[in-house]
Formats: structure tokens, C-alpha cells, sequence
């Protein structure tokens, strides 16, 4: 396959060129590990120069035009005011992020607390969520809950269901008709026993008892060691109930990596289910970045992170599902794998680069970014002030 | 808790009096690795001699009445025949469990092969089980599917999905009344990239989709490392979706050791929430044995197993309940884990002794058994014909 | 084994009373995960405070002499102040644990960096925790490098395998004649491709290059799921390299939950293997808690999972050696296993009770310290100042 | 780098048409799992046949000129004969390969069984292997023991390690001077509790106490889930103690696919550390393929394996190392990333074919095998017999 017939390539470059990837407003900042967070130079000072760092990448991309927001985290007195900055950047404001795991009242959970107040004050921040995407117009809440239990015993599992139950279904009768839910699953950390959401099945489960603007979000880094994350990602397409992504990746647990750079093959598989599924645009499925770039500069891991879905994506758009359905039929097990390993060792590269330059783009966004000098301005800029970070 | 008051001595040895475990035909015969089956002597030759085998399990025990079927390993002529001998022996025919994955056919799957053919033949084989449980008056359907892919590419996931629900529609119609489906899943083996039925989400999923007669049962062997089991006991059990255990234990993967052998306390939480869910008895929950006795003599090594599952029991059985749930409504973290492992910690053999001294039983089964010559009998008796073992 | 012959109860109750378990100072103070660090009213302010609350687990287990030390999160002045400060408490300065993660130019590693002057750095400062060594007369200096990478080909695995051999080298010339240096492995977090000293063989061979005083340290929370903690054990023991352990608990990852809590039939293997090889006391072997009570009271909870360490060592001094050879040279698989097994059911609270009380200590070490009103006086006297935590 | 240089090609042309892989002859035969062995047409009748096909490999990729034997799967009268055959069919046999494992005595271990005859016998099977190396000019033994426990308590840890020792010294004294011993590691299975050579650590710990030429094999399906495997191949390269590999993938646990398929990016990093390291040859490490062809065509899948290990080396080959160190010197993270991901996500299929073209072999060799019509040639003519296995 190392030539593309042109159909091919005409076909292939006009869907990269339509692809959307939504960039994280926290990945700009500082994270860590609980070890250390290693402060970076020129990093934003608030949610107006995050939106700034996001609105480069998608310059230099052309296919990451929102950017996800944290609340509180994005605090801002004036909503409006921030998305039409947005806008004057040339990008927008994606899903809005809660975050129900900062404050002191939440060490035993937000939501499925034993403490009814606590639980209250926990969705009161849910609705609210809802009031700044009534502001931004966001389609998507997107729901991550750390809670959960770290010793055997400490809660009743039943009852922090019918707790978590209760906060969702307030919560999705806020939503507007346009407006959906997305229910996120995590195995473990913060919590070291169990969480209240810790696979697939738990959050489909709630979704489906909600409707149908409830939907499965998967973060590529919250499975359990073998999990057969392409497989959950078909099952979910085919019961109509997959909301979208959070793109990293690790090797170990939820490492928040850039996404591709441990187990590329990974992402181009699951890729390959999006395309088998025709779900790649138009179907509703939010593609986003969620990972930490603790040790490596933000904005290029960023890019980097953009053009790896871009690379997978194309890989999966060259397999020839004719080929591969016929092989499949036959029974032809090395037959089928070969159609979609053609596609995986193609170097996908050249071809990127022409869409780019078709595009109007720099064919080389990180060389682009580079010699842009955007992070020695924004270094010598943002001094004073405090550094936004994974808490800020 | 070292002293028992008297009415919660009387209360839990009432419960463990009813408890029920069912053992499995096939774990009285020869089974082993991919490497090596090392036969035993005295191993049973047919399925009357299984049976004969499981009722001195229930005489020496006491709690385990019935026996599981595997068809066709325990393929005889006439079943109302083979029921009558079980009621001879004192004990019943159980569960029947269908078994699609050791003819030539079934090489790339049985109701999920690409093949027509081989669906239809597998479909019509899952619908004789039924027709054997007619006879032998079983009530539950056990289903587990080999199926799955070993290479990415090799077969279309959604696809299969769909070929599976057609093959579990057409035979959850074929159900008596009175008669279940249990759908079992497990994360991998012998298919090796993914499998039809890996997690109990999807198990969950087709059940919804099938009735109130679709259950699904837990294996403790088939799940990703990590996995927290009483979890998805306590998430079924609130969805009335929970149909039985397949109980054994592991350190690696499907080890397929004695239950409670590898992490006694796990299989301790996994019964708490069972006893938590008033689920003991009477709703139908099937508490089953599914293990290899690779090296380990196979009648002794099920009565261990019994006598695990029991203890672990007994030990669930002594959690305060209201204690636990002052601490948990308290969010004393120390306070509610001691309280479970209060009872964890009791040594519950005293307690078992003196239920099976009530039961009319020797209150040391294993001694018993060991005593009673059984062993020494049936070696010098089974010999000639074919030992019975994983697949025959 | 419900009856404990008399000389058996006595040459355990000896064995228990002389058992050493060692606490850690940041224990004491605030912990977290990378999401959020909760804080807790009444934690200690400085190592001062530190050693005041690890003296009040010493005065209710009788069993916790010691503490260690983490440099610099342990600065003093005066050392010799402190050493005695914790002599007139009742207790004496532990383990000297080294800290070179936490300065902003540990990004890439401290004495595995690519750059010579911060492994310099890096280097004085395990040498300065060799001087701190000389003031509080501590035997032990445990090294943990968090030095690793996120990402392949970011540096040169074998490199940096040389630079940590020059560093290792330095340090141990260093040492006095009755000083040991512990070397511990851990497989990630925060380094996510790949730790420098990601397992045991690793840090075995640096020890053997480096000679009798350097040993291998386990915490048994750094290892890959599966791992068989005993078997590496038994392995460290016959080959005179065990020096000691980092105890906690963990289902997932490095949680640091409280020892014994996740899998307490795994924390009896390993000190079954302990008391096996005669390794309890006199042997050089460290016996240390690392753990994090990130939502639990702290000092309460040293005190459980000193409890913890201690029921799992009376189970394991109560197998019975003699018959478990026996079993094993007979080839008697569920016979040798039963043995174990006997010991790991017996309920030894009673036991450790009795021993307390020839202690002349409380029987119940954590209702004794509730009932002391401790916790209600440092959370009045402990406000002002900045709470100790991780970090500080 | 879509772009060779000259120079680069010819460099990397010339190590691709050195390489050595080295194929095994029960790769030929049937295999299967636990639950069934599906047989296939036109396998192996003996190892005559298990040559031929191996010949055909070699044929069709030019760099598989040996092949592994198991002994006694493998057994023949005639070993001078056997070598013979194979240098008429244009290959030599390789690695003799120990079998200690199939027999009923070795139920409880081979080499550390608790009986001291069957250890005896153990042992005297490994001295006939290497009798068969002098007789087939092998140059390697390799051994790998099934050994291992399925309960805790079932067998001493330390005991069994001594009886290791015993045995390895024992066979290792009889190897000639030309000969080496490559000493293979597993975390378990077909063991369940704990395996005698669980992990590299405690092979090298063998290794090194026995001398120079015993060595370290790695079996790429033989760690616990994280482990990264490429730190193990740089940590015994730097050491002198990586003997060679036993290639194959997996997705979970010992799943023996074809290697490559399941994780093509860390194929790529191993090699990578073993290009770095400059020891692809003459550095006496064995490639060698150990996988089960359970499902797919057994030839094609052995060609397919070959061409994967050409395709990872090859992209290893192009890794540019001047610029990765001038990357990881400088702390560039992403740099030194991207320097490494360049050569990945190269295409080198085009390479590759020109490589063969110039050894005069077809540039498809999977096309070229299936046109030649030899598959059914051996279909027709293979009947009657008993077809060679696992076991067999």
C-alpha cells in the first residue's frame, strides 16, 4: 500500500481534513505526580492565556479548534467574555469539565458521600457546571467523580449506587435539549479500593437508565492491565452509546501520557472501530486530550499529541475494508490481519503532510511551532502572577 | 467477637445449615495445562461414576446437594436414568453446561464463527441442553462461549456481537418457564486478542436486551488483574442481574485453584456482599464450583473447597451489620473496616464443627473422608475403561 | 489449632515481644494523591512533633521503637537535639531515608540526570544523609530514586545504569562500618516508560557489585500485578540480601494503603517466609511501615497497621514447621498446604492480648489511645504554624 | 526519513541480510490450549517433516537457516542422520530444547521435586540433551522448567532453589567448551502459586553463580502485565548476560501469537536496545521464535513471524543514534522521542523487498509460499501417521 491510488488518497485526505480533536485547557498548565509538580516557564496565569496556548496548536494543526474547560479550575467572572476571546483567538469553548475532588469536604466522596450535605453541595456544582455551558454553548458535561473507597468495609457499594444514582438523574434533568451528559469510568486512583464508576459496564448502566443524552465517555488510561479497549469502543458504537474520549495513554496505570506514545497500534485500533463504524465526524463523538505533561514542554506535547490521533487516524482510514470483510468471511485469520497491518506499517506521514499544506498549513506543525518563537514570547510574557496548574 | 453471644451463633448456624454449593462433574475428573494432564487413579470413567464421586462430597459435607453437568462430557443415553441414579446417591442434577468449543468446527468460534454452518450447528446444540435439562429437571442453562479472535483484523467485533444476541434470542425462547440462562464471561482463553463475552458489561448488556430469564454469572477467575470482584457482585445484585458464581481462585489468570486458596479474603467480600444483599438463599443465586484439580486429589480438594466457601460464609455471616453501617453513615474509615474485619479475623471452624455435629455430620469432613477408605476403593475398583477428564 | 499448647503459646508470645517494626515520620504528617492532599486537624508541625506521635504508637504497641527519618522533609538544626528529643519520648531516630525527587532540577532524574552537575547534587546529598547517619547514630541509609523516564528513547537505559553504579559506589565508600545501605525498586510512578531500579534483580546486581553492606529493600507496593512478594523473599533471604522492608498495602498500584489491609493472607506468606529462614530479629533485617493515611486518622492508623503486622507474624510463628516438611517431602499437596493454612485461620487477638498484658501494656493498643484524649489535645495545641505533609 | 540515504540503505541492507532467526520445529506441529488442539492438515509427522517445513521458511526468507529442537518430541535414532537431512534441505538444526515436563513423575517439579529420584532422572535427561547437542553441533541448551507450586505451603521456596542449583551445576559440568546453557524464566504457568524461575533476577542469580556460559533467555510472553521488557534486554546486555530470545506475543498472559502482532512498538524497542548495543550478531544471542500456531496456517504464520523481526529490525537500524544522543544529552524529551518514533513510523517494507531481491529471494515472501503449492503438496501426501504436536 505504499502507493495511494489517488481515489484513495483524495477520499482518505478529506476526512483527516474534516477530523476534530479537542485540546484540554489543563494541559497547558502544570501537572505533576504526587511526588513533585515541576514548574514550567511561560506556562498561562489564567483560563484567557490558556485559551491563548490552545488557540496555537490549533493554528499550527488546523483540526483542534475547542478547548475543554475545568470548573472550577476555569473560574471566570464573565463566561460570555471568555468565549468571545475565544472566538477572537479562532477557536471555541468545548465540554465543560466538573470537578467535584478539590474541595476538603470531599475526602469521602462528592456525590456518593455518607454526608447528605456534602452530597447536595456536590451536585449544586453539577448544575452549575450546566450554567456555564448555557454561557459558552457547550454541548457536553462531561463527568469524571473521584469518589470512591480505599479500605474494604468503609462504604456500602449499594448505597453510594443509589447516591451516584440520584446526583445523575438531578443532574441530567438540567440538561438542555441540546446539551448531553458524559459519564466517565475509572478502575482506581484517587481512590485504592474501589470507585463508585470503575469500568464500562457501571457508567452504560447508569446511562441507559437516564436516556438518551447520557452517554459513555472512554479515557484511554482507566482500564485494568489486558483490557481490550477497542472492544468496549465497538460495543459502545454498537449500542449507541459511546460520547466520546479521553485520548492518552500509559504503560502502566493512568500514566496520562500523550496519547500514542506507548502502544501506538492501540490507538490506531480503536481508530480503526471509529472508521469501521462511520463514527468518525457527524455521530457525535467528542475525540479530547486529557494527559499531563509533566516533564516534557506543554504546547509541543500538545501538538504532538494532536498529530498522533491525526497519524492513527489516517492508518485507519486506509484499511481496505473491503479486503478485510472478505478475508473475515473466509475464515483467513492471517489473511484479515495482513489487511489491517497493511494500513498500520504505512507511513502515513507524506500524506499528512500534503492535507496540511491543502490546508493552507505548515506541513511540519512542530518545526512551524518552533520557529515560531510563541514560547520564548509567552516565557518573557508571563512572569508575576501565579502559574495555572492541576489545582489552579 | 472471639466469644459468640448465643442468638447470633443460633441465627448464622441456621444459615449455613441451608447454604447450597454445587459442584461440578467435570472437576472429579482428569484435567491439566495445554502442557500435561497428569492422570489419577481412581478417577471416575463415566458420569454415574461423577455422580458417585459428588454425593460423598454431600455426605461428608452436608451443603452440596447438586451436581453440574457439562454436555457432552457427561453424555449418557438415558438422563431420567442417570437423574434416578443421582437421587440414589442422595444427591441431584444441577446446572447443565453447554459445551461448544471442543469440536473441529468451533476453531474460529461456535455461535459467533463466520460460518453459518457451524452458528447453526452450535445454536442447535445449545437448544439439546435445554432439551437435557427437561429431563433432568435443571433449572439453569450455564452458558460460556470459547469464542473470540486471536489477531486484530481477524474477525469484525460488532458483527460477532450481533450473531452472538441471534444465538442467545433463539435459545432464551427455547426456556421453560421455570428455566434460566446464566451468561458467563471471561477476559481471555483460549481466544487470545478478544473475546465475545470478556466483561460482565457485556454479559449484563445482552441479558437486559433478553429478559428477566438471562442472568448473568460470575467466574472469579475471569477477570483483568485488579479487577474488584464484590463490586460487580453488589452492581448485579442491585440490578436483580446476578444468576450464580463459578468459584475457584487465582493468582494469575484463570488458574482455576480451590476457591479461596489464593486470596481467602477476597472471596470473604465477595460473600459479604452476598449475606449484605439478604442473597444467600432463596433468590436464586447459584453458588457453583469451577476448578481444575491439576495435582491436588480431586474428591479431598473439593471438599475443601466446600469447606472454604462455608467458612468464608460463616465469617460474612458475623458482620455487624448495623455497627458497619453507624461507622459507615459516620465516615469513621478505621472504625467501619474493623468492623468487617472483626469478623474476618474470627476463626469460624469451632462454629463449623458444632453445625456439622447438629447436621448428624463428622464435624472434620476431610478426616472423615480420608478414614472412610473411599479413595482406596475406587482405585482398586475404576480400573479399565477410560478415565473421564477435560473433554470426555 | 484452637488450643494453643502451652509451650507453643510461650515461645511465640517471646518471639512477638522482641519483634522490632519501625514507623516513618511522614507518616504522621499530611499525604495525598497528585488530585488532592486532604488535611487533617492536629499533624505535626515539625520532626519534633513527628517523633512525639510515633512515641505514642511505641507506648501502645510496645513493638515501634523507632523512627524513620526523610532528608530534607527532616531538616533540623541539631540532630543531636532531635536523637535525644526522641530518647526522652521513649523512642530513638531510625532509618535515614534520602530525598532526591523533590528540587525543580530533578526533573530528568537525580543521579541517573543526564547532566553531571545535578548528579553532583544529587550525590552530595546522599552523602549529607550519611553525615545526618553519624549524629543520630541510624545503622541504615535507604535510597529511593524516583529517576526514570516518561517516554522511549528519552535516555539511554544503560547510561543511565552506569551513572547509578557511580553514584551507588560513591555513597557506599562512604559508609561506616556498621552503616548498610538499603536499595529499593520500584516498578513506576512517578517515572511512567521506565524506573532506573524498576525491580529486584536490578537492585540485587547493583548490590552485589557494591558488597556485603548494600541490601535490597521491598515495599510491597512496588511491584508488577501478579508478582509472588514471598518468593522474592525467600530468594533476597537465601542469598543473604534482604535488608529489609518498605510494608504497606496496595490492590492497584502504590497505593500505600495500611499493611495487611489489601491482601493480609499475603502479608502472612511473606513473614511466613520470614519466620521460616529464622529472620524475625537478629538478622539485620529492617522491618519498616511506608504508607500514606491519606483520608484516615494517622496515627490511629500506624497503630492498626502495627496490629496488623503483628497478627500476621503470630499466625506465622504458629505454623508447624515439622509437619509442613513432612507434608512436603511426602509430596502431600492439600496436606502441606492445610498446615499453612491452620495457622493463617487461627484467631491470634487473644493471644496478642495476653502478650500486651505480660507487656504491662493496654490489651487494646487503639481503644487505649482513643480513650487518652491525645488526638483532642494536639488538635487544640497543634494550630498556627504549617502542617508537616508530604513535601515538607 | 521517507527518504533513505544511500549510504543508510546499504548500511542497514547489509546487517538485514546478516540477521539470523531461528524457527522451531514444534512450531510445525499442532498446538492448542487446555481447552482443545484443533489439528490441521498436512503437519509434521516427524521431525524429519518438521525440517522440511522449516526449509521452506528458510527458502522464502533467507534468514532462517536453523531450527530448535525438543527433546523428546524430537527424539530420532539417529541424530548424525537428522543433521544430515537438514543440510540437504539447506538448514542445520539450532538450540536443543530440554523437556522435563511431560512425564507423570514430573507432577510435583522435574529438577526440584521433593523426590530425589525423579530429580535424578531430571537431571539425566538434560546431560542426554546435551549428548544430542554433540551428536547435532548445537551450540546451545535451552531449559526452561515448568517447575513450580500451585498452593502456598505446598513446597520450600529455598529448598526448591537449592535443588535448582544442584541440577544446574550438575548439567552445566558436562557442557563442552563450545556450549552454553540459556536458562529461560516464567511467572507462571502451567504453575499457579509460584514457578522456580519466576523472573530474569533469578535466572541471572543462576547464571552468574554457575559461570560465562550460562545465560539469560528471554521469553517475550513471560512477565507479569507492565513489565518492560527492552529495560531487561539492556540491563543483561550491559551485564554480558543475555543469551537470547524466545520470540512470540501476547495481549494477556503466555498467549504465544505470532510475534509482533500484539505489540509491534515494543518488538521495535527491544531491538532497538539490541542494535544500540550493537549486538544483532556475532554477539552469540540466539533469535529464536517459540509460538503456538493454534488457529492459523502453521507455515505462513512462521514466515509472517520472521518477517516481523525483520521489519522491527529494521526500523531499529534506522533509529538515528547520533541525533538521539545529542537529544537525551541535551534533556530533550521530545526530541529524543521523536528521534525514535522517526525511524518507527518508517514504512521499510520497500527496503525489505529490495534487501531480498538482492539475495536473490522472491520480495513477497508470504506470495511466493503460497503460490509454490507446497502447502497442498504436504496436505496430499501427509495422510496416515500421527501428526506431530505439542507433545508429539
Amino acid at each position: 500500500m505504499t502507493e495511494l491510488a489517488p481515489e484513495t488518497r483524495a477520499r482518505v485526505a478529506a476526512r483527516l481534513r474534516d477530523q476534530r480533536i479537542e485540546t484540554a485547557s489543563w494541559a497547558y498548565g502544570n501537572s505533576g505526580t504526587r511526588f513533585k509538580v515541576f514548574p514550567q516557564e511561560g506556562v498561562p496565569r489564567d483560563p484567557y492565556e490558556k485559551l491563548a496556548d490552545a488557540a496555537v496548536v490549533h493554528r499550527y494543526t488546523g483540526v483542534a479548534p475547542t478547548v475543554a474547560l475545568h470548573i472550577p479550575w476555569d473560574l471566570v467572572e464573565d463566561y460570555a467574555d471568555l468565549a468571545r476571546h475565544a472566538t477572537e483567538l479562532g477557536v471555541r469553548v468545548g465540554t465543560i469539565n466538573s470537578n467535584v475532588f478539590q474541595d476538603n469536604d470531599y475526602k469521602l466522596g462528592s456525590v456518593t458521600n455518607p454526608d447528605a450535605g456534602v452530597r447536595r453541595k456536590a451536585i449544586g456544582h453539577l448544575l452549575e457546571c450546566i450554567d456555564v455551558m448555557d454561557r459558552t454553548g457547550s454541548r457536553d458535561l462531561k463527568l469524571w467523580f473521584s469518589d470512591g473507597t480505599n479500605y474494604p468495609g468503609q462504604d456500602d457499594v449499594r448505597t453510594r449506587q443509589d447516591r451516584l444514582a440520584v446526583a445523575l438523574a438531578e443532574t441530567y434533568a438540567r440538561l438542555g435539549d441540546e446539551q448531553r451528559m458524559l459519564l466517565e469510568y475509572k478502575l482506581f486512583e484517587p481512590a485504592f479500593y474501589m470507585t463508585d464508576v470503575p469500568d464500562w459496564g457501571t457508567a452504560y448502566a447508569h446511562c441507559i437508565a437516564l436516556g438518551e443524552r447520557a452517554q459513555v465517555v472512554i479515557d484511554t488510561g482507566h482500564h485494568a492491565p489486558g483490557t481490550n479497549i477497542e472492544f468496549i469502543v465497538a460495543v459502545l458504537l454498537r449500542a449507541g452509546k459511546l460520547g466520546g474520549f479521553d485520548f492518552n495513554s500509559r504503560f502502566y496505570a493512568d500514566d496520562d501520557l500523550m496519547v500514542g506514545a506507548a502502544d501506538p497500534f492501540q490507538l490506531f485500533r480503536i481508530l480503526h472501530e471509529i472508521v469501521l463504524a462511520d463514527a468518525l465526524s457527524g455521530r457525535g463523538i467528542a475525540f479530547m486530550l486529557d494527559q499531563c505533561h509533566n516533564i516534557e514542554p506543554k504546547i509541543q506535547a500538545v501538538i504532538r499529541s494532536v498529530l498522533n490521533v491525526q497519524e492513527a487516524t489516517a492508518k485507519a482510514l486506509l484499511v481496505d475494508h473491503a479486503a478485510l470483510k472478505a478475508a473475515q468471511d473466509d475464515g483467513d485469520v492471517l489473511g484479515a490481519n495482513e489487511v489491517l497491518m497493511d494500513a498500520y506499517h504505512t507511513d502515513v506521514r507524506p500524506l499528512l503532510r500534503s492535507v496540511r499544506e491543502d490546508m493552507g498549513l505548515d506541513p511540519d506543525p512542530i518545526g512551524a511551532y518552533k520557529r515560531s518563537g510563541y514560547l520564548e514570547k509567552v516565557r518573557a510574557e508571563r512572569v508575576g502572577g501565579t502559574q495555572a496548574g492541576w489545582g489552579a
